[in-house]
């Protein structure tokens, strides 16, 4: 592949549409921003004559036909959305990898057997639509059309609606049936391949996962002559779940993970007990049992503290996914390809949620992973140096031209 | 005095300009609701031919000239704006209670010795503009006049721009110089007198209060692949800071009070560990020493808990008032009058903060409390029946008659 064209996609063309002040980017699914991505890339599968096409979720296709029409395509791709404030590499990496890969089998007149399809998916991050992965769940079945369609952003806008404004509702006929094999290549967005001193991770599967939203009701009152036993306050009910919620994960083992990234409060004056309090909570566990355990517990100090404090809670489900394990014929084939190009890997499960997770519900699906520096994404530090990019498109280019030929 | 007309003018046409559904008002200051009670607030003074003038920090006077027109006047009065949240009494009773005073008067063709001015104080809550009580306070020589022009509210929009754009910004020199004394009729906002079966509360003095903003900064990242022990999560750190500091207020004794009102964070996306963290504590005693303690303690708390979660925080304060004493001459003088009416009353100290609170640093000052129900404010549901409102306004009446005459 061409890591220079590759890079300039990435760190130029792409980088710049949304792009932040310190390096990262703003590009929330079916925005403006999304739309101008949207336009770039289809222009890009154009110039190497890919066949591009769009279906009813949004999700854009570029196909390389092969020389056996009728095969089931191999598919490669992710999104090229971000979080409010992402970085360049978290799904952007495995669409224009994909793109690369195209290009480089194009400049060197090789028409594979099976044909290729790159895909990008729709608001695969969650960010403005939750829950997460709508386009790639949407084409599995996993959501049905109207779920999808109805999901709404913070200003009450809706994923349909949006969809048209932006001018990406395309057919259902255009959604991809049947796929020989799936895979996607994505920054780790954790530690461990750094701390390994590792080029490659295998992904052998994705961890499950849980979304809850908790809202606490108290009654709004005067901060100065409301003495503290009086007070039903969702404020300090709130901070007290979140500490003993935090301790019990951390007490369980370094696996467990709970995460508030959502907070509002009721009416927000400075002198006034707050009335209402909303919070979000994401937990995660690579066991289905020990997550769902740690949600049980959670639920249960959550309600505790709301009793001791004398507030109401009600906890609403946003998203529940159990862990996903991948093909393990593609997995080994992803190992033997990084065996062969020189490069170190080792097998691992994703923290992360990714296209792939609902993708493995359609098709053998596996995916491959590259370093992040420090372990860190969804913010805008988030890197991920190019002579690890130029090694997982290596491997991405390799494993598909095996693929196409099976 | 007419509680009839009084309760009209609360429950009617108060209660009408920013109405909300479940009875409050939200009626910030120096928003167009603000223009509109004070349009009218002053169309009220004139139909009973008070001398209206509004000074440069848009507080409003009405004077009912004396007999003796170089004698210092005797002022009452309080604010017209509320929480956005708030209750058709808070502040309002004063204002409309002393215009009611002086319809009666003039209803009954009475001409004090002294002069009366009734005033309605800019900005009151605080909850528009930090800190409260900037009317008065600017009166007062609390704050300087750029200060309190300065001021911001939270879309950037400062006091002096509003103030004009509202059509209130009146002359310097309409300032009101010199004041034989100040009496406030206030809710006491708090459970004291109705849990002892009083109606009314002599108020010999304000407790001192602390604003502090806290804006806790860690790193944005991942919710799924970062494990715990490598955060620096400002929101799990923000919610152990105040869990510790409220379990240190509650244990101090049954006076101390905290409360977080304003919370915010960053990026606020479901699946990022948040960057940063921003909430305000509002902490009070009556003893000055002890409060000044509370905020070491607290300030100690937030900063060791910033440590051991690997978090950085800032401190700024936005208000700081010690107590404030009232007249003794004055308390007893309002002692005085509602045993004269034959109304239960006992002396207190006021938990929140009044415009009472700074006029007392030019004039001897002293304030009238009502029971709250339930001791709500700052909340929709604040209520103040209107035998008590009548007996408050009579105790009003009665001691601005003597005062006139003294
Ligand atoms: N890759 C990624 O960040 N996906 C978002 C879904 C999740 O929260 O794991
Ligand atoms: N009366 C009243 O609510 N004043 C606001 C200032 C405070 O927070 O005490």
């Amino acid at each position: 592949i061409n890591i220079n064209r590759l890079m300039d996609w990435i760190e130029n063309d792409s980088a710049r549409v949304g792009g932040l002040d310190r390096g990262g980017i703003c590009r929330l699914a079916l925005t403006d921003e999304d739309k101008t991505i949207r336009d770039l890339f289809i222009q890009w599968m154009e110039d190497i004559h890919l066949k591009v096409r769009v279906d009813d979720f949004g999700n854009m296709y570029g196909r390389l036909e092969g020389t056996d029409p009728e095969a089931a395509p191999v598919v490669i791709g992710s999104h090229l959305d971000t979080q409010p404030e992402g970085g360049r590499y978290d799904g952007i990496l495995g669409v224009l990898s994909g793109l690369e890969v195209l290009y480089t089998l194009r400049e060197n007149n090789i028409t594979p057997t099976r044909s290729i399809e790159l895909i990008c998916f729709t608001n695969e991050e969650g960010a403005r639509f939750a829950p997460p992965i709508l386009g790639a769940g949407g084409l599995a079945n996993v959501f049905s059309k109207d779920f999808v369609y109805s999901r709404t952003d913070k200003d009450g806008k809706s994923f349909i609606d949006e969809l048209k404004r932006i001018d990406y509702q395309g057919k259902e006929e255009n959604r991809i049936q049947h796929m020989h094999s799936f895979i996607e290549l994505h920054i780790e967005q954790g530690p461990v391949l750094e701390q390994k001193g590792l080029d490659i991770g295998v992904v052998t599967g994705i961890q499950g996962m849980n979304w809850l939203e908790v809202t606490v009701k108290g009654e709004a009152d005067h901060a100065g002559p409301t003495p503290m036993n009086m007070r039903k306050d969702p404020m300090m009910a709130s901070a007290a779940m979140m500490t003993e919620v935090r301790s019990m994960v951390v007490n369980h083992d370094d696996e467990a993970t709970v995460t508030v990234g959502q907070f509002g409060l009721q009416p927000g004056s400075i002198n006034c007990v707050p009335g209402e309090v909303t919070f979000t909570v994401d937990i995660r566990h690579s066991s289905d049992t020990q997550r769902e355990s740690l949600v049980e517990q959670a639920k249960k100090i959550i309600k505790t503290i709301a009793d001791q404090q004398h507030v109401t809670c009600e906890i609403h489900p946003i998203w529940e996914t159990p862990s996903s394990h991948f093909s393990k014929h593609l997995t080994d084939q992803l190992s033997e390809a990084a065996n062969q190009l020189g490069y170190s890997y080792q097998e691992m499960i994703s923290g992360a949620g990714h296209d792939a997770k609902y993708i493995n519900e359609m098709a053998p699906t596996a995916m491959i992973f590259v370093p992040s520096a420090n372990g860190k994404s969804h913010c805008q530090e988030e890197f991920t140096d190019k002579s690890f990019i130029e090694k997982g498109a290596n491997v991405l280019l390799n494993t598909v031209q095996q693929l196409t030929e099976n």
